[in-house]
């Protein structure tokens, strides 16, 4: 069996990808992980697309030269916008987090006869950029095409045609989940506020398309009802990462459990502190380092 | 008598410090302004006093190559953190937001017996770093000397003795700003909520402490009722601004309607789309520049 020690780096632009760092050790307990969270720019949601993928491109050559296995982009607004390009200039495999999450909600579809909906929620950017309606898209017609060659009873244009999905932006989820919720009764204001219109749609799966959104999902759930599933982006990227790693033999030998390291672009004790939070349990090992 | 014909450099981590520009323009009409906006690393308020130092000291060095008279830094982060380098590098004197809106509280408490108590909102970074607090106290302490020396009845002493000032941060505030307020209801909870401390203590004045909150202003004052004024630190800095280039002889000279130009670090589309609601009119000439 081969393996490969080398450490996986995972980025977002602040706290967020915590969250997908989390679920990452969750299944993955003996590699060494990098985090590097670019709290000096921090947010990305609402910057362009040059400017997005300038602060991408220096992170990912920071953890290459860290000498990691791969690189997880666990940022929606950047897996939307800088992913290609990271992919063409990346020395090793790069991941983004909205793939996974639209697999997910495409195979949760595939099982609903008549209209199928999936509604997806994100930054300004994420939704914007329509990166979550094209890859969805993307997934429906190859699996449809893999489903039907194994006699499946649905078709790819059947299925396309049923398909409908809802992009919502909720730029105030970020903020008020930085701020720990202010109180119980904002946030709920806040979540019935931008999901009224998703709600009235009754879609069969709800994608979290953003990294800061699982802090929220008990909010969230009580406010969608159980008919509609809640999809976590990070939960089925650390899924893939899984199977990518097994099925090349890039994992980790032995069972020692995994380093970690994060590194931040500014003010670390803010982001120990709120990080701590995010993470489930307190944050050691954070250096930080100056881009410029 | 004397004139300087070069434009006014006036400068924030984005959009805020349009409420400042905007009162600029109000009493000067005929200068020339120049407005740089970061908003490619927007916002401050979270980032370390290291940080909003290299970025400010970014900033002023591009106003002082365009060749300002002055330079406003119209946001109160930076004010707090790096007005006083600012001050020590820079060729052309530099304005903060802080000083006028602190003096201006104290005149307002000066006629007030018994308690004084000034309350103040601002973001993390500012109220963190009791800019507000220090300069309110070096304002009283001179202005009592002056008004002691005038015979007015009113010792340093009996006037410091009796100040009280409460500093409130208020984070969501700038979000719910950027995101035009979401809805009534919302943005009414969000001021209760952060307000609630303050508000119990009657303070004499509430000095807007950060530059987004003169969008609030309508809001704030229905919540803190008639009995508390409310300072805006913009319409003090422009007054201040006005007088200095009075005393000094560096007014722009004639009558003509002075030019205005606006720069962003990024995304100069959005900019114009919320700045023109924060300046009340459209923006135009509103050119990127890329700092790396």
């Amino acid at each position: 069996m081969k393996f490969n020690n080398s450490p996986i780096g995972i980025f977002d632009s602040g706290l967020g990808g915590l969250t997908v760092f989390k679920e990452i050790r969750k299944i993955l307990p003996f590699e060494d992980l990098i985090y590097f969270g670019d709290t000096a720019r921090v947010p990305y949601g609402n910057k362009s697309k040059e400017t997005i993928i300038k602060y991408s491109s220096e992170i990912l050559g920071f953890l290459t030269d860290k000498g990691i296995k791969i690189a997880i982009v666990a940022c929606n607004t950047s897996s939307s916008l800088a992913l290609d390009y990271l992919r063409k200039i990346s020395p090793v495999p790069v991941f983004g987090v909205i793939e996974p999450g639209a697999q997910k909600a495409v195979e949760l579809s595939l099982n609903i006869s008549g209209r199928k909906i999936i509604a997806v929620i994100g930054t300004s950017a994420t939704v914007k950029s329509g990166a979550y309606s094209k890859t969805i898209k993307e997934k429906a017609g190859l699996l449809c095409g893999a489903k039907k060659a194994e006699a499946v009873n649905i078709s790819n244009i059947d299925f396309n045609e049923n398909l409908e999905i809802i992009e919502k932006s909720c730029p105030l989820f970020v903020p008020l989940v930085e701020e720990d919720f202010l109180n119980e009764e904002i946030t709920k204001n806040v979540i019935k506020y931008y999901l009224a219109s998703v709600i009235k749609e009754k879609p069969a799966c709800l994608v979290l398309g953003c990294t800061h959104y699982p802090i929220l999902k008990d909010f969230i759930e009580k406010e969608i009802g159980n008919s509609t599933e809640i999809i976590d982006s990070g939960v089925e990227t650390a899924r893939s990462v899984k199977n990518y790693l097994e099925e090349f033999g890039m994992l980790k030998s032995g069972t020692k459990y995994g380093n970690e390291i994060f590194f931040v672009s500014d003010d670390s004790e803010r982001f120990k502190e709120l990080g701590g939070k995010f993470l489930g349990r307190p944050i050691d090992n954070v250096y930080v380092v100056n881009f410029s």
